[in-house]
């Protein structure tokens, strides 16, 4: 079979020439005579696909120099632990944190939170099912927290913030697994941003940390040492051996996204890209996506065909073109289209040609 | 440049079909049109290559009905705040646990496990230069401990214990990164066995625990979600996405060992390489292994040269004759031959040609 469009929403795409060159590269890493996979993390040639990633992301987010950069492991699941872990104890106990609720992440955020801080939950959009981010002026935040969490695109709801929110001084940390480097975003507006890299970086396994320096060197007691965000990076992310091979595979994609343009360019034809298919979904009632268009996801579009008894055969007729892993999140059901950086226009134009054609035939 | 015989301690080397095998399926697995790397965690074929994989390790190491296999994420350093996490519950407050001290890694097993529960060090061979497994008649366990954690082979020091030890009702923890499928053992005889997948089993990131079902449900409360064995058992290793590729090259090395005939064919060939190495070693006093002869590693073989001027010497002429990563570890100077089940018996026999060569000119 030739490559499918793949539409997951992680772990989702990644791009072909990346995939190449891994393989190409995988039992004789540039003469070195050793895979990636086979390196010592503390050798010369793997300390150095380390630091290339580092650098090349540090460039693509334009990451300020008080910033440090840190590959942990555990994705965005382990960090709802490690974040109260690491700054509930800016404050005097029990901390309080604030959140903004806004889907199934942040809400997973939350309950997480509250084994290590009193939890705020300073804003919610659950009565509207979760179609939009509650305006900035609704937020009842707290006088005092140690931080204040959101999560910048949902990916399961399929709601992303259209602008960094200005949050005074509190550490605003933010989720961004299924949006960091799709878009252009000014880092020094964040406390923390952390990202699973499994949507737009690279394998699962990774997770990506850029944190504030001033917010290292706060770890509650309990916190394990190997996820003491001042450790990590006092070690260069190697206090014990890190996932080396995702971390290889992350450097190729950012070595990608360069020759692309960087953020600015993929930012534009991430917005064509969605664009181009919000347009269809609402010049239709055939499909319906329920999200307030202002804050509609670039980067994954849920969407509904008018009559659910239709949803296999949808899959099945998108299976059959190459349109792979559509359906949606079982918790909304439904289908939904992952649009990461690593999706092709033509894949998103195939996945609209198709939707025409179901629709004609329905 | 050709392929190298690689004696790195961890990441360590995989065995050549392995690679190419990852290499080939790289763009496309097995006609999906995805790689492993793309696929949901969720999807039908993901879920098929994880739980071939559990299948396959459970035959390879005889692991009883009543264990369960997670496959985790963090490595054994995460481990060792996860156990006591785990475990410690076990007991009323604070509940003890019992270590044996044999090497570098037992040492930082101790030191995290002193965050959650007191530490009792039941016997130490540190006065001996950790050149022995003290002898189990020496061993002043607690009454009640939640736990007795072991490390089976200390990467860095070289030992290992010989055969499993008897120790009662008290449930068995090892850390056998270094040791697991490289020899026949008795799973029923341990509470817990965990292993770093960057030495005998795959790519680093992965985390291999077995666990027997009795000692889950246990956390305390200040556990991650993610961390809590029974979360991870009862979501068949998906309580979050797990580290997909890694899971799948494990499952290639799994399959590959049950093409050499599984452990017991395994275990002989490390034996065998390890006699050849250790027999020349014994044989002259150019080098020295400091290791009493029983306890002796048959998966890492630190040595020393009768003078470490010559050691750089000794490292540069190795890498001329494709004997790479044969540096010993910082903790402790010197050289280290690991000699992981992908470790070919012509490897050892090229490295032993080469210290009798090296020997000659000096």
């Amino acid at each position: 079979m030739t490559r499918v469009f793949n539409f997951s929403a992680g772990p989702a795409t990644l791009p072909e020439e990346v995939l190449r060159q891994a393989a190409e590269e995988m039992t004789d890493w540039r003469g070195s005579g050793l895979s990636v996979m086979e390196m010592s993390h503390r050798s010369r040639e793997f300390v150095s696909v380390l630091e290339s990633a580092q650098c090349d992301l540090r460039e693509l987010m334009a990451v300020p120099s008080n910033y440090r950069i840190l590959f942990m492991q555990g994705g965005a699941t382990a960090q709802n632990a490690i974040i109260p872990m690491n700054l509930a104890g800016r404050r005097s106990q029990p901390a309080i944190a604030d959140f903004i609720h806004t889907g199934l992440w942040s809400g997973k955020s939350i309950a997480e939170a509250g084994r290590y801080c009193r939890v705020n939950v300073a804003a919610t959009s659950e009565p509207q099912g979760f179609a939009a981010i509650p305006p900035r002026e609704t937020w009842a935040l707290s006088d005092n927290a140690a931080y204040l969490h959101i999560c910048s695109n949902e990916t399961i709801h399929g709601v992303e913030y259209p602008a960094v929110t200005d949050v005074g001084d509190v550490p605003l940390v933010a989720d961004m697994s299924s949006s960091i480097l799709s878009r252009e975003i000014d880092v020094s507006k964040y406390g923390v941003i952390f990202a699973s890299a499994q949507k737009n970086i690279g394998p699962a396994g990774l997770t990506v940390v850029i944190v504030r320096e001033d917010l290292l060197g706060h770890a509650l007691p309990c916190c394990p040492s190997m996820f003491d965000w001042k450790n990590v990076a006092e070690n260069d992310s190697m206090f014990n051996t890190p996932p080396t091979y995702a971390i290889y595979v992350a450097g190729l994609v950012f070595q990608w996204l360069k020759r692309q343009g960087g953020t600015a360019v993929i930012e534009r034809r991430n917005a064509a890209k969605a664009a181009l298919l919000y347009d269809y979904l609402d010049s239709t009632d055939f499909y319906r996506n329920p999200v307030i268009r202002e804050y509609r996801s670039r980067m994954n579009v849920p969407f509904f065909l008018h009559d659910q008894a239709l949803d296999d055969a949808f899959v099945a007729g998108a299976a059959k073109r190459g349109l792979a892993q559509i359906r949606g999140h079982r918790a909304v059901g439904g289908m939904r289209a992952s649009i990461y950086n690593a999706m092709p226009l033509e894949g998103v134009q195939a996945l609209v040609s198709y939707m025409r054609e179901f629709e004609r035939m329905h």
